[in-house]
């Protein structure tokens, strides 16, 4: 089957991309020394963590428990929960499963969620790593406070195995990931140092984001984290982590109505999500019609206005490609990714852990 | 269960409030003449479509075939796609099982939409009705040309039943429904007249939007299409559609992190979705603490920066609840409702059609 004949909306995926994205980013942090334990949350799909683990990664990384569940079942054994967790009743309980499973690593960043972590491990020396700030200012705490910390979790009868962080001001627009990454190096150094010092058997030193992967990493940075890499999306482009001819996501959509001055495509926000960045206009692109962008969406319109553009509008019951604005929460929207390669449909593969907030 | 207790986040529906806003619109519509036809795109849910049904609606919007089969399968048999489908190869046989098994009406706004509908169906005379843009210009006919369309369809060997249209417009800001509803009205009215006069049966004239549904209709108009108001969110309050005290729907969070300037939830854009109109602050709003916006959202981080506000930090493991700016789009992103009375989880509803976008 040809991708433009599947029923749209659709989330398409180019194999040879994809496959492509996943090795470069793998091959680069080879040749640096780094481990790369991948974000899933940008796929939520077991099949591209098995390309990831193949090409060399140490283990994945999680947002969520129900996440961690979800590859745990799929027989991935080592998983970081990156996200200041705080289990209680049934989550509890969640948690000390997976303790009981996976080799599970899981954050904290404040002594509550460290206490909270502690009684549901229930005597399990559960491994935790100390999120540092290092400039979103979301969660994370300063390097200066990090032994203070780590030392908490400690007395709790945590195994404290090191510090991570994200920074995530890298998407503060197109000059910002330079900056971010060396906020993230020079934070985790710090941090790494101090626990050191202060007598910590320091394992992890963990960076993450596909903007800043590509910056130079201080000796102590022992891993990156890298998620949206394998497909990228219009914000890696602007943001220089990729060009536009990797991109392995494509939203397919078909062209409901044409009007002298607009069309409006079957892709609104219950398709493309709603991440809108002042820097990139528009909710999506249509890639083959001069990255025109979709100027307005409500939940089931992808309205594209012409304005002063020369393109010339499509036919009614045509297809056009989107290239969305952020992948992970476009992914997050379907229940399947359509696998393509040289322009045929190959397989689909189910969106796992689709909507596992919890 | 307290629904403080729940695993978060979640989406909690207050079964009260729920019931109220179904009877305060049903009755509304009965007392005006107007049939109701709820848009079920809000609520995705079996157990909700039943209310409405038995609060005296005559049948059910949908936006989308498959949103169609999931309340088709479910039992419900009058049942009208409000938006410009094009079905071809998969879609068409679906169109034709629909057409066989449900009282079935779809929306045409271009010759061409309405030549994949006629050959969809096969011979069969499907019910079309003509979408008339009473201002959104986003799909949709100017009145004027409502009879060439018509008759473009009769041609085809649809049946045209009416027209319908969506004053979208409604949501331009706090000022926008009066005037939106009054142009749903004009843009009805005449373009029925026209019809008429050029000999059609018009049987359906339908406006719809939650903003605009308390405006007065001119008498051709028949029939109403809100959907939103089953729950209300932070739009419908600005739009002034409701008020803060009917608002049935409600995100449950925990709170997983706290600094001396802000505080961070377990809920991000991954469960609050991406509506972020420039007439409300914020990605949703903190019930119980002034409605302090959340400032800033990435995927699983809902942050609430503090400013100048003069509320007192939560703690770390408590639980917060927030109002979301556009619950269609929220809903969309759980996977079951989680219902309660009295402060108790009494029953938990499948979001039955969600992610049914093809």
């Amino acid at each position: 089957m040809h991708p433009r004949d599947i029923e749209t909306p659709a989330l398409v995926v180019e194999l040879d991309r994809l496959t492509a994205n996943v090795e470069r980013v793998a091959t680069a942090a080879r040749g640096r020394g780094l481990r790369l334990r991948p974000h899933v949350k940008t796929h939520k799909c077991i099949e591209i963590a098995r390309l990831q683990m193949q090409s060399g990664a140490v283990g994945l990384t999680v947002a969520t428990l129900s996440e961690a569940e979800v590859f745990a079942r799929a027989g991935f054994d080592d998983l970081f929960v990156a996200y200041p967790i705080h289990p209680r009743g049934p989550g509890a309980e969640r948690l000390r499963r997976l303790l009981d499973t996976v080799d599970l690593t899981v954050g904290v960043d404040t002594a509550a969620g460290a206490a909270a972590v502690a009684h549901a491990a229930g005597g399990r020396a559960a491994r935790v790593v100390v999120e540092v700030d290092s400039g979103q200012h979301r969660t994370g705490v300063a390097p200066s406070e990090t032994v203070g910390l780590a030392q908490a979790c400690a007395d709790l009868g945590l195994d404290v195995a090191g510090v991570f962080t994200h920074g995530g001001h890298a998407y503060g627009g197109p000059d910002a990931p330079a900056a971010a990454g060396h906020d993230e190096g020079a934070a985790l150094a710090e941090s790494a140092d101090l626990l050191r010092g202060a007598g910590f058997d320091v394992r992890t030193v963990s960076a993450g984001s596909t903007p800043t992967t590509g910056v130079d990493r201080p000796p102590q940075v022992t891993e990156e984290r890298p998620g949206t890499y394998v497909f990228g999306d219009r914000q890696q482009v602007a943001l220089g982590a990729c060009g536009s001819d990797d991109l392995a996501a494509t939203v397919v959509a078909t062209v409901v109505s044409v009007h002298a001055d607009r069309f409006v495509v079957d892709a609104g926000s219950k398709v493309l999500a709603g991440d809108r960045p002042p820097w990139l206009a528009g909710a999506a692109a249509v890639t083959g019609l001069d990255d025109a962008p979709v100027t307005r969406v409500s939940e089931h319109h992808g309205v594209v206005d012409r304005g002063e553009a020369s393109w010339g509008l499509p036919e009614v019951g045509s297809t056009v490609l989107l290239a969305p604005n952020h992948v992970c929460t476009v992914v997050n929207l379907f229940d399947e990714l359509v696998v393509c390669r040289a322009g045929q449909v190959v397989d689909r593969w189910p969106v796992a852990a689709r909507g596992r907030n919890a």
